[in-house]
């Protein structure tokens, strides 16, 4: 006999879970369909040369090559797709002329990467990423941010911060500590500011520092040099909004593309204010990075309060040329992602997910010597009102039947036996009351429970 | 530059597409909800000792291996599934107890065969089962035709066939006709009756005789004995359901687990008619065998009158022993798939797919000198009141951005350009007709929008 068991870096999803992910991934469709966004999928299955198409990447080493079992694998020329920008930048190179720009779409699939395995880290995963394509307009960015808040909002997140920043005003800090040149390499160090703490990201950008070399035993040491960048970046923390880009605007004064990026900061958070987002769940910061190389404006990412130790639950930013690698049409853009799992694990680890074993709320009781023609009728008949329901498929002894229906979470078994049939009154038993009201005709107990249930 | 198409056999879908399949899976698992059953996933990724548990079966060969870059292809252990069915045995083997039975599920996702690449046939496609399981009932089996009934009903099929039939009648056939050490030969030949017609299905068979061996000279020639059986099934075809079991019982009398299959056909039939699915949308077929092995019971499939040449879009069967490569517990059950690419197609095809390109109804004219602040508070009240709309995120000329708002399939544009801002009263332009109301005040705008969708 074979162990049943899934590969390592793999789940099965129960059904409390999967219901559980089908209505979180359900509220956010909806939250991206009331901002005019459109689904597009791609295939999970994506050429080699594809995937491989930016060099030097990290995950690359972490792709799954695939190839149809009795051929070479070595010359095979397929591998899984290791996240959803690749295949948006190969799907805008290829249909650009056929969905026009503006264009806003929204993707949510698997994908897979083979990292260590460990707990709450899978290898296959949800991404859920959503962007405006084509446009480089304030609008774009603060409407991403919009979506980040609605998103959250309507998944019931209670409270929750979107941090924002701009990669420009980074650029500025660099530029005037000298580190232009190591530009990807300090921002990817900074990016871990949260996870790993302020002593190990000045290692790591002293290491950055000292691999340029020409320290001659004059001006600073690397040492300092990475001490300077990071408190540089930490004295434009304000107080509030204001505070904070007032810093920047008179630190970066003299660097016009930094400026710029002050400047759009301030227009996002008016607009978002002027929308209605709550201030309170904006924060401008400016010792935020993220770690993904091509951002060359506005960079987002939002933590739950309370539960910020599991990390970023959404984060995006913007892009000046999504598509390079696959067409000379420049597309920017402006994007995010919602982190599935992680909202999931926070969700759940807080209790704001109601766990619900069940899809529908009303289970038939099957009698022996019953009516199983009713049975199905009665069953229709709430169907087609919404209201989903099960026959219990065998005659088993009803305190058997009505714990299957407790088990599985069901609100209400409706009882339609021999002696109910004979007098034409039938039974509804609340089962998360434990009550039972007798002799009612079929058509009140059909109201009774679209009742209680809308109630 | 790297050419951005995509691997042999994938596919790209473009907004419509993909708003199009979310709408059919949306009907579909609303179905399913209805009628108790309730979401699960595995992995696409799967154990190869899992995936070829089953010996010999001919869909191992188009079967995609997978390993991690830089490792050994041949020491991988991964592989992609190709069915939801190998995936189900191994989930009900390991979460049995956890999910207890009956258990009804669904499950939708991508299944991998390295199938010949051809127009409509697509080597990475979606899978969309549902079963209901732990229980040999007569319920069941009726419910799982109700549930297709519903589910193509749901999606709007105006008119389509559900044929029935019961592996134990043809194995009184094969019985009769001396063929039961071939079963699964013939079975397959069967199968192939519509799409091949009569004459390939008779050689066929009577290449499987012939490779019994045997004839002497005496007895039937293979191509008679091939004849027979097709013949005496052909003739187990009644004018309607009611002659076809007549006959079927007449045949089979002597046959005790025929005679019983004839009694389940009987009482399915029944309890569909007693539930309201209309008798003429089901069709007793003793010629349907469905392919897979496994069938032990009921099998079904349904065609889309007028359609037929696309083949079946729903499909399935009982089976008596789920999961006995994997555990000891016996796990019968009976369970069918929608062929969502098929159904899609069929569709598409006939003009039963309203082709939508948008998912949201309003587009908000983005106005130099207009009131970026008003745009986001007029879109927020809206999507509060579930309008999607979109507010166009450039400045370009008014007729650039009405002409996005046709090509996207958008029904209203919003006017708040600087006179309507001075004047304090808006215009709002139906698409469609493209009429413009003028003065009208913001909380007008929005309430004729809302009941004219909702119209």
């Amino acid at each position: 006999m074979i162990n049943p068991r899934v590969a390592s870096g793999t789940r099965d999803l129960l059904p409390e879970q999967a219901i559980a992910r089908e209505w979180l991934l359900g509220a956010l469709r909806d939250t991206f369909v009331r901002h005019g966004s459109v689904p597009i999928d791609t295939p999970i299955l994506e050429r080699r040369e594809v995937l491989y198409a930016k060099g030097g990447d990290e995950v690359h080493r972490q792709v799954y090559e695939v190839y149809q079992r009795g051929t070479d694998p070595a010359s095979g020329k397929l591998a899984l797709r290791f996240d959803l920008t690749v295949p948006l930048a190969r799907y805008m190179a290829a249909h650009v002329s056929e969905v026009g720009v503006p264009f806003k779409r929204y993707h949510i699939g698997p994908v897979f990467r083979g990292e260590r395995a460990q707990r709450g880290r899978y290898r296959e995963f949800y991404q859920c990423d959503f962007d405006i394509l084509g446009t480089r307009s304030a609008l774009a960015d603060a409407e991403i941010a919009e979506i980040i808040h609605d998103g959250l909002a309507a998944v019931g997140i209670p409270d929750f911060r979107i941090r924002l920043n701009d990669r420009r005003v980074l650029d500025g800090v660099l530029d005037l500590t000298g580190l232009s040149t190591v530009r990807t390499a300090v921002l990817r160090a900074l990016d871990k500011l949260d996870k790993q703490g302020r002593e190990s990201v000045v290692n790591e950008i002293r290491s950055v520092v000292e691999g340029l070399g020409g320290g001659d035993g004059a001006g600073p040491t690397p040492a300092e040099r990475a001490e300077k960048v990071l408190s540089t970046v930490e004295g434009l923390r304000g107080t509030d909004a204001a505070d904070s880009l007032r810093r920047m605007r008179e630190l970066l004064s003299s660097c016009q593309g930094s400026v710029e990026g002050v400047d759009r900061l301030e227009r996002v958070v008016q607009l978002l204010s002027q929308a209605g987002v709550p201030p309170q769940r904006l924060v401008i910061d400016p010792t935020l990075a993220r770690g993904l190389d091509y951002y060359t404006g506005i960079v987002y990412e939002a933590v739950v309060v309370g539960y910020e130790g599991y990390g970023t639950v959404a984060a995006g930013g913007r892009y000046d040329d999504l598509a390079g690698l696959f067409t000379s049409v420049e597309i920017p853009g402006v994007g995010a992602s919602f982190g599935i799992d992680r909202l999931l694990a926070v969700m759940s680890e807080a209790g704001w997910l109601k766990p619900t074993r069940s899809t529908a709320p009303v289970l038939i009781v099957n009698f022996p010597d019953g009516d199983e023609g009713l049975y199905f009728r009665v069953a229709r008949r709430l169907r087609a009102r919404g209201i989903g329901c099960e026959i219990y498929p065998d005659q088993k002894p009803l305190r058997a039947q009505l714990g299957y229906a407790s088990s599985r979470g069901y609100r209400f078994a409706v009882i339609m036996g021999p002696d109910e049939i004979a007098a034409g009154q039938f039974a509804l038993r609340d089962l998360t009351t434990r009550q039972q009201e007798k002799e009612l005709p079929l058509e009140r107990i059909e109201d009774i429970i679209a009742e209680r249930i809308r109630a």
